[in-house]
């Protein structure tokens, strides 16, 4: 083997296209007030920017200068000796072609010469060996949030061997080895011999995607499936249905999307559904579905009689609704069934049950409601009436074996919930504070309150979402153990199909990357470098991630 | 004919799907301080966006309720009879073709079965006749600041008629007639009655496309244009070089682009910059190309020897490069060769010879500059060396009877400007005073300052946009004649053909009915609804623009 390199020498051994370095003036005026600090001086952009590098980052790599040659003609991914998992894994048949693609794939579409294999002085790397350690591999099986992700990848010659425990390690393994494989320019690829061992800091890496301020074509969810696992997320939080519109189509209840949605074309159907879990299990993605209740729910009134609060004013009922209605015995006949359905139809251990931000104003206006909070003994504490029917739902869905994630405030409020519950951090102010609560009573948290993707700003933001450390709050280690993950949240305002890609990545890339590597990886001058590549390497997949900063991609400047 | 109504009657009258107003909370906290005030309850979003309405609004508009139908099959764009214009206008057959498969063409590729039309009780509207005014049409012309872009539409049955002196107004009032046609629930095509007469406010109207910073496949940049057309925007400013890179392939220096350019494949040829001048024109758009100087200027030095300034550290040259050399006579050489190409390539009567932001550092430590200034008795006012440069570019290029554009520096250093010369303000602050100033002194100017749609924030900032009134500035009747319009300018540091066109539009189109409506037009509320359907219709024509808000179009909830 050749010589080993530490960190600084792995970065500089990856750039293979030399760099020229250009001044980076800021054309044409400082940006407003509150913007974001302006790209200093060290960030210089690098003109051509190379192929590789690895995004997120492992937690521990070794590379050494000697490089292998792949042929894609001969170059193979197959299954290792020893490995529980064989052709039959139609999980990791699929990712071996997927991934063979993503290497290969772009350079068969080129016309370009290549000079002959044999001309090289370079070895030959001839296989990848992919093992599966556990007895049961899991190829049918779907993501869990204790799911193993941890490989073990060499790449030495002659061939290459990625070890994991299941087979979500090693579709994480085969991400990195496809990060490693870098075509040079004469259409040669090659790889660095390598050793990496690697696992997630966290268990819990998500996406929030929101379908009802806009409705969001299944190739649109389908396409950020694929980002999400070029960053190594893990989980879709799909926040499927709101105020706006309801497109999921419901088995039991037909007439939410039927009246709720925003057209009867725009519907995500049982197989519609059926096939995004699927997508993304190839790609050890959990799909957790959030039904968002008891606010944010005014589409679901449209499809469902006598769910909703009638608001009233004095004694005449005004007309329109407030949240669901915690006071009638429907409601809850209503929702046991429909979540019936749900923790049938996604898969997934947890639903999320939203319970943030309920307007008690309709609450407060209902005779009825009033009525039942002298009764309960609530007095005037609408918390307390908000707390009692999310403890009703959560009970109905535990009764499904479900685990349940919630929004902060039904902590804050008090409900009684069950202690493996998902509390998740949205409210910017203060975060850390409300880390500290959630975790001091002993349950699990993720955080999402600096990660709004959806509130944009001039500049190079990724910066202030990877400067973020989630444990950076006061706790002890037990309540930091807690944190399992954070969630980037793409609210959908003022996003559909038109933007989101672009709006997405790689600004999530940021949050991907805080969420899987080491604490202590947080030099933003080498982050910008790694997240340049990584996000032309995801233009070269097909991803419409938006540049970073100025420049070119190395594949955009080669003849077409 | 039936009952005429005014403006309020138009705008309801144009309404015709039925629209369901929901509330519109904003989920999930506040924006951040100083971004942009936030939806206010007054603006609904329409459930169902309805496919018509007029952006920007004409000067003046009268709408019947009595509605005619279009036949597809038998419905026909024609030259009028006494047009100038005939069937050997290659820019009007062309533009014919054009809107008649924006509004019929997607329609074809639907199965919808459709009512036949003799079951409907609308007369049959059969042509629409373009009669051009002018002895000469203009149709193998290019567009000029002074063209006339006036038109007149009648739409009555059986044919509508649309006047114009010139084929500009024509391809105006082809955009608003088809803006006028509409399909209903059952695929019939529509048209209000309704008499035009429209004029823009302003002659000058501009977007700012930056190909340095990011190259521009030719594509984005086409259907930028188609974009542009669909606003009324008559003017590309062609930002094509500055420090970044140099992408225009000179005839007389290729080794500018050969060694200037990201790659010697990212390159505009002379074909390339023809087509786009040639498409721009077919769609009454003018060309405007910058080459700015002397500073923005790095990527210049690279394919040209000695026409940068060589910095020093004392006695010693560091290496490093300033802006243009002013002192040599070489660079006048150059100079005077180089704009003779580009007045000759781009036909526009106008050239942006840029001028901004020129960092005088380098001039000052270069002992060969310092000698000149004393020379010229400059003292140390380097923008007395910089007016010195400019005034000797203005120079050669008016030798080519080529107006001049320039950014506001360039007139605050008191540069010797030609009467003609078009002055561009930018910079944000005060930008009210720096209009007074150069209209002050007699120049035209355009605005752009407020109209940086690089710089993103979250929520509607259009709204930002739309509210400027650009002759809001102390100065006279005279003065204000001055101002010539505006121009939307995105710069391209964060922006490139992943991301251009949903940032562009329809933030840009603010600015469009800024500069082409009349200024009593300011209403939010009602430009947020026809906005809102303006952007589904850029969208039906193949434009990813972004979407204003909440809500859906029409045609994406129709059966695919």
């Amino acid at each position: 083997m050749g010589r080993a390199m530490g960190l600084a020498g792995l970065l500089l051994g990856l750039v293979v296209v030399p760099a020229v370095l250009v001044s980076t003036s800021l054309r044409h005026g400082a940006p407003r007030a509150g913007a974001e600090p302006e790209p200093s001086d060290w960030e210089v952009a690098a003109d051509a920017v190379p192929e590789d590098s690895l995004w997120p980052l492992p937690q521990w790599v070794r590379t050494y200068s000697r490089q292998l040659q792949l042929a894609p003609g001969r170059f193979q991914l197959v299954h290792g000796a020893g490995s529980s998992a064989g052709p039959g894994c139609g999980l990791l048949q699929d990712a071996f072609r997927r991934y063979y693609e993503y290497m290969f794939g772009h350079s068969r579409r080129r016309t370009r010469s290549r000079r002959p294999l044999a001309a090289r002085a370079e070895p030959e790397l001839f296989q990848l060996q992919v093992v599966i350690e556990a007895g049961d591999p899991g190829c049918d099986r779907h993501p869990q949030l204790t799911s193993s992700e941890a490989y073990h990848l060499t790449v030495t010659e002659p061939v290459a061997i990625l070890k994991a425990y299941e087979v979500w390690g090693a579709l994480r393994g085969l991400e990195t080895f496809s990060q490693l494989v870098h075509e040079d320019d004469y259409g040669s690829f090659l790889v660095n011999e390598s050793e990496i061992n690697d696992f997630p800091r966290f268990a819990h890496r998500g996406v929030l995607l929101d379908t009802s301020r806009h409705y969001l074509p299944l190739k649109s969810i389908l396409t950020n499936l694929d980002a999400m696992a070029f960053n190594k997320f893990n989980v879709l939080h799909w926040h499927i249905v709101d105020d706006q519109s309801f497109p999921y189509q419901s088995i039991y209840f037909p007439e939410l999307s039927d009246k709720g949605a925003y057209s009867s074309n725009l519907i995500y159907t049982p197989t519609d559904v059926h096939l995004v879990i699927e997508y993304a299990r190839l790609r050890g993605i959990r799909v957790i579905p959030e039904f968002d209740t008891p606010g944010h729910t005014q589409s679901w009134g449209k499809g469902q009689k006598d769910l909703l609060t009638p608001c009233y004013n004095g004694e005449q009922p005004t007309g329109s609704f407030g949240p669901v209605n915690p006071v009638w015995n429907t409601t809850y006949d209503f929702m046991t069934k429909f979540f019936k359905e749900i923790s049938s139809v996604f898969p997934d251990e947890f639903i999320h049950l939203g319970g943030d931000e309920v307007d008690f104003s309709c609450w407060k206006s209902n005779p009825e409601v009033k009525k039942f909070m002298k009764k309960q003994g609530f007095g005037t504490d609408y918390a307390k009436l908000e707390s009692y029917y999310v403890q009703n739902i959560v009970d109905i869905v535990s009764s499904y074996n479900k685990g349940q994630m919630v929004w902060q405030e039904v902590f804050d409020h008090k409900a009684q919930l069950k202690p493996d519950t998902v509390v998740q951090v949205w409210m910017a102010s203060n975060y850390a504070h409300e880390l500290s609560s959630v975790t001091g009573a002993g349950f699990t948290t993720i955080l999402s309150a600096p990660w709004y993707l959806d509130y944009i700003s001039y500049g190079q933001d990724w910066k202030k979402y990877y400067s973020v450390e989630p444990l950076n709050f006061p706790g002890t280690e037990k309540q930091k153990k807690l944190v399992i993950g954070g969630e980037a949240c793409l609210w959908g305002e003022f996003v559909d199909a038109t933007n989101l890609t672009p709006r997405l990545w790689p600004r999530a890339s940021a949050v991907g990357e805080r969420l899987w590597s080491s604490s202590n990886v947080t030099n933003l001058q080498d982050a910008y470098k790694r997240l340049t590549n990584h996000r032309c390497r995801m233009l070269r997949r097909g991803i419409a991630a938006e540049p970073v900063f100025v420049g070119y991609c190395a594949h955009e400047g080669r003849a077409p």
